[in-house]
């Protein structure tokens, strides 16, 4: 009955279903629309920035020619002429000892190449006074110091981030060319699984992994279908599955991937035909993690413990759909922590902790059983511990994932 | 002309804002829609979890006093009565060498008291052998082992994450009570500003910090208006912010905060008769933002400045709209790192430098003049440098401040 399955490694596990990858292609989105979205072109400046010369600071526009000789006992005096604000554009053109009061972020008046700043001048009615010498250019923002027009700014695959919304706001991109995102189906498996709202029976529990992974779509900014609960019966599963794999860019199935008597995920890849990638995975929790494809399509099998399932989703559907995407930070960033409570137990394959990461320590967040559910609502990270480990104790230093944040990195850790 | 202002320090500002949230009641959303958002009533296990004894392993349930004296030359046999999987309930009750062959997640028959997984039997037909006793309750997931009723898992205030979305789920909230979030009007200021649409004019800049508050509100979820631009005009800014501050619950300007000749917002929260929290803080950038109160509703006076706008909003207002909702970790989180970079710039006020953060390392994103839009764009993290420093060489800890995380900390780093 039982069938021997022989695990991979994480990092093999998640290399093949990467490869597998296939783009979906581009769409344009307003820019109000396009935060937490993956730009499929570069930023190109298209201007410099500043795209002209101007005053960082509140004081006076001059000529730098003008000031030659002046110090405290030779103060020079300077008439001012005009009056300007940021948005602005002087009229006038200075000639000898004239300015114009400016304020920062205005465009330099014709014939000025420096700026004193209030502090640096005594004040009489529509004239001031000066006590040193200032250089060409002083004071002054100027054209192109920050980007170059036709400065690559952005790589294609890039997270449109807030600061990425400014860069591309301040270009005119109104409207902004963006991978397509995938449409990914959800289906529950198991006769054990209720609808959230329906009662409690024996031997039954809800159905917390649907919500659960349409929820981690969300925080990627993925829309999802859900085609609810599906019993453990093989013909009604491989129908349903059907009709998802068919309506959406990738399915996510949960439970039915082991290797009990009423598991029929197995099966119904073999009758759809399914390359199957991978069905063992040298993990902790999920090790029964299943990834297949179909059409070109993704059938993630991810375990129905609840643990398992998040991890699972976390480790190979992110990236995935991230690649579809042709995002260039696909992977979960990583860190170090000390580990702020012993975990003793052996690691024969590698084992994913969820845990709570304070920024300096971190410590398993609770029940450790593939099953429990009450750890999975809290934390913020994932301990790793590598496979063929045991005995870790209170101040030892472990890898971390961090789980929640919104850029990964181009690397997987492990 | 120059009006002295007194500088306050950073964490002195954020606690004067936050002293100043006001609550905004509650709503309830469906579980589909609760990702993100905050709750506002503590999850309470509605049951034990698991409800019921159950398998943890595909094999056999026994009872464990008829494995006593078994061995390897003594084997015991057991008669399979019945089948089930997770989600059936076995309508046999155990009698003496009975055994109901069951599959993971599965309830443990009547009169049964012990697990015997698959590896451990000889199969023979509808029988099996052991060669070993097995202890009460052995491999048996115990009711309540994970969760017992009326456990409080999570408390008031915290952000739903896709966990806790699985533990809503788990007791059967179809729908959650949050915290009603707050509606951000954005006003952007400023005489040389340009819709994003707008070809660029001489002295003109394009409205980049308008999309990027917006861009900043949409990462957290929250909803906002766009107001637009206002010219340096006192009496229309004015009428401006009067209708922005009465259909919104909170209002960010950016710009005019400064001691230019056209910086109007102080005059307008004269006018409005508003509270000026402060109008100084001792930081780069962004040392003019200011923060009033009216009606109850803050007013965000942000500096006009990308970087000083963007890092505002992220020491200032996220807080104070975490604090709305009732959230309980406000604040970013943060973390040290080792500078990848020198940075000799001396920093009278505390300075907040946008930086490329890789889990060890961190340097600095790009040019650091508080209008320099290229840095804004790239980087995930602050580096913090405390004010009265100077001299910051590759290989020094610094702290850092995480940027774009879904959950913060509830504790200010400074």
């Amino acid at each position: 009955m039982m069938k021997q399955r022989k695990p991979i490694s994480v990092a093999e596990a998640i290399e093949r279903v990467i490869d597998h990858a296939q783009t979906l292609g581009e769409e344009t989105v307003g820019l109000f629309e396009s935060f937490g979205r993956i730009l499929i072109e570069p930023i190109i400046a298209q201007h410099d920035v500043p795209h002209f010369d101007r005053s960082p600071y509140d004081g006076f526009a001059i000529r730098s020619v003008d000031t030659a000789g002046a110090t405290g006992d030779n103060r020079i005096e300077f008439s001012v002429i005009d009056h300007i604000g940021a948005g602005i554009v002087s009229s006038k053109t200075l000639t000898k000892n004239e300015a114009v009061r400016i304020m920062t972020g205005a465009p330099l008046p014709s014939g000025a190449d420096a700026i004193v700043m209030f502090e640096q001048t005594i004040e009489l009615g529509d004239s001031f006074t000066i006590r040193k010498p200032f250089d060409t250019l002083e004071n002054v923002s100027l054209q192109g110091e920050d980007v170059k027009e036709g400065e690559e700014i952005i790589e294609v695959g890039s997270l449109i981030h807030p600061g990425t919304v400014a860069l591309l706001a301040t270009f005119g991109y109104d409207k902004v060319r963006v991978a397509k995102q995938p449409v990914v189906g959800i289906l529950s498996t198991g006769t054990e699984l209720l609808d959230v709202s329906e009662q409690l029976a024996p031997g039954k529990i809800r159905n917390s992994n649907g919500p659960m992974i349409a929820a981690q779509l969300a925080r990627m900014g993925i829309c999802f279908k859900m085609y609810g609960l599906s019993p453990d019966n093989l013909e009604s599963s491989l129908e349903m599955v059907k009709r998802a794999e068919k309506e959406t860019d990738c399915l996510i199935t949960t439970g039915g991937v082991s290797v009990g008597d009423f598991d029929f995920l197995p099966a119904i890849y073999e009758r759809l035909g399914a390359k199957v990638l991978f069905n063992k995975v040298a993990m902790r929790p999920g090790s029964v993690t299943t990834v297949a494809v179909a059409n070109g399509r993704y059938l993630f099998g991810l375990s129905g413990n609840p643990s398992a399932c998040f991890t699972g989703f976390e480790l190979f559907v992110r990236p995935a759909l991230l690649k579809m995407m042709g995002a260039d930070k696909i992977y979960l960033p990583h860190t170090t922590a000390v580990l702020a409570e012993d975990f003793t137990k052996a690691n024969p394959f590698s084992r994913f902790i969820r845990a709570v990461y304070d920024g300096v320590t971190i410590r398993p967040a609770g029940f450790n059983k593939s099953n429990a559910v009450s750890s999975i609502a809290r934390g913020n990270a994932l301990i790793v511990l590598p496979g063929g480990s045991r005995g870790f104790t209170v101040g030892d230093k472990v890898d971390v994932l961090l789980l929640g944040v919104e850029e990964g990195t181009g690397k997987w850790l492990l």
